[in-house]
């Protein structure tokens, strides 16, 4: 069976979005069938609508951070029924053979995992088409559960934002008393500072900005340390444990490293490209230290926070959006006017059904 | 007692080397005297007698990679005697109380190691002078016993090249079957590639330069890729766990990245400054990868490596100098015309003993 479903597309590069029916893929027997209440949305989503990565295909529907109501499933499907308040990330498919599956690490699939959206399903095809839409279709493998009591809208940012920093967390293995420190107070960062002090890290907040502060320590930062000021910087030299850089553009790295203890890391989660202005190798060599990378987290890890969220009532900061506010939405975002993650109704798609 | 110790030292950064006395440090009961029988050559002796780091400090006496015999020892000296095979690396004292001294981790000393020459004594600030010289005194804690058996003029490189690569090699866990690489091939990357290979790697040497295929076999190595070989690099992308990166000056780190597999880490060990180009964080994110660097090792693993290069005959391939041609001796290391490491017959210092 292949649904038509009412979604927000863009049709090119500089197109806005707007209301358009798209066919979902047909459903096969491991197949959840979801109906989408809320969908966060991600700076990424902006980038492919605008093509900034140069690798977008049109129509698109964007939306990776998808929570809704299990609507029906297919025969195969064990873990969910109608009813069921589940989740989808980034991530609906992978090979599923590799080593890296094999660990439940599917976005580091050495074959060809397949993303929520701008993507073609490895089995029939079709075009992927993301969570701003009123349904999707998704292998029950890459369907997350969202647990009982935690709140669905502000759960929703966890698919995204919140997988992409908790896998750094726990890949380095934070735990009580760690030394983490964030840079970048947007989506990512935001979800860094909540989910490393539910962890039981001892948390501080790089920033740029005088005056973030209060909202810093209200999210969970023990400290703020203004990445300008030289002074605040020598004092926390080699204080660091793990550093999660969720800041989205080229940005100096060299001022944060000597802030790393030995062996310590500083993990690129926000930027993609050229490390510009280059980093210098001193103090990698002299302290052990370390400049690495990690994107989203695989299905296990997800599952995993979602239930650590659910235990410590962790969800993000969030602005409820109607569908038909979306290009006012990426404007703001374009100049961080948000706190600290937009995620839109997916009810307000009614008003747009007689028109579509 | 004060020594004066026939030496060979420069008396500025334009000067050449010659033979030259100095005073060595007052000895304590903690020290060891040590009759210098041979030093390697190591590429930063170069640097540091020409100032090409911008804090030599002259007269200066190079050579950290020491091996001798002890002549006499301090009341409170337990571990040597008197004839003993020992040797001397790069460092001869640190704060010893810091967590990284703590851990023997004595080249990331948190307060202040003592580098063997260029350096000031912490005790009774005077300066420190290495081992292009016919004696010693050193603190007992850094002094390291030479394995019956192994050649002593060959294990003098292993006091700095060698453990440079060691430590990372045991920090990153290599061992059976890892996939190890090495760039360059010189002091440290010979080492590098035999001591991979003992540890049970699989080891492959990165080379920009046709026709080292058989000496790198030789040395152990099971495979060469030519590294500005865009088909040979695809042919190995993802299939590295660690390369141990022995080249010292600035050189693009991108084509190297896309190699490592996921977790895989490059490390830097030869060169000190700006990574130059920039490094793309592309490869990083996406395959959860890690630049990183290290700097020699500390005294115990030192010593876990020279009793490792015991029980397996593994030294460094090495030259026979005599201390009266060290000048012409790096003009041809600038050439990288030696394979592959320089080291001094101390004996031969007997020649300038009149002339001195």
């Amino acid at each position: 069976m292949t649904l038509d479903v009412l979604s927000y597309a863009t049709q090119s590069a500089s197109d806005d979005l707007g209301p358009f029916y798209v066919k979902r893929r047909d459903q096969r027997d491991s197949d959840v069938v979801i109906d989408i209440l809320y969908c966060g949305v991600c700076h990424s989503d902006l980038h492919q609508a605008r093509n900034d990565w140069g690798n977008s295909k049109y129509p698109m529907v964007p939306g990776h951070e998808i929570v809704g109501r299990v609507a029906s499933v297919g025969s195969a499907v064990t873990r969910f029924k109608a009813g069921d308040m589940v989740g989808v990330g980034c991530m609906v498919d992978s090979c599923q053979h590799c080593s890296a599956c094999a660990k439940s690490l599917e976005q580091y699939c050495e074959n060809k995992h397949t993303m929520t959206y701008n993507d073609v399903d490895q089995h029939d095809q079709m075009p992927t088409y993301g969570g701003y839409s009123e349904k999707i279709v998704v292998s029950e493998k890459f369907v997350l559960r969202i647990p009982d009591g935690l709140d669905p809208k502000g759960a929703a940012p966890l698919l995204c934002a919140g997988i992409t920093v908790w896998s750094p967390l726990r890949h380095w293995k934070v735990g009580q008393g760690t030394r983490v420190a964030v840079t970048g107070l947007g989506g990512l960062g935001h979800m860094a500072i909540k989910l490393a002090k539910g962890l039981g890290a001892e948390v501080t907040l790089f920033t740029r900005s005088p005056g973030k502060e209060a909202d810093a320590k209200r999210l969970g930062a023990d400290k703020v340390v203004l990445s300008t000021d030289p002074a605040q910087m020598k004092a926390v030299r080699g204080k660091i444990d793990l550093i999660i850089d969720t800041v989205p553009y080229a940005h100096d790295l060299n001022p944060y490293l000597p802030t790393l203890a030995l062996n310590g890391t500083l993990v690129l989660v926000g930027y993609l490209g050229p490390v510009d202005p280059v980093v210098n190798s001193v103090p990698l060599i002299m302290g052990r230290r370390s400049v690495a990378g990690s994107v989203i987290g695989g299905i296990a890890e997800t599952q995993e926070m979602l239930d650590f969220c659910g235990k410590h009532n962790i969800v993000s900061d969030i602005e409820m959006l109607d569908i038909q506010h979306i290009n006012q939405a990426y404007e703001r975002m374009l100049k961080s006017d948000v706190k600290y993650r937009f995620v839109i109704d997916m009810g307000s798609l009614e008003k747009d059904r007689k028109s579509a």
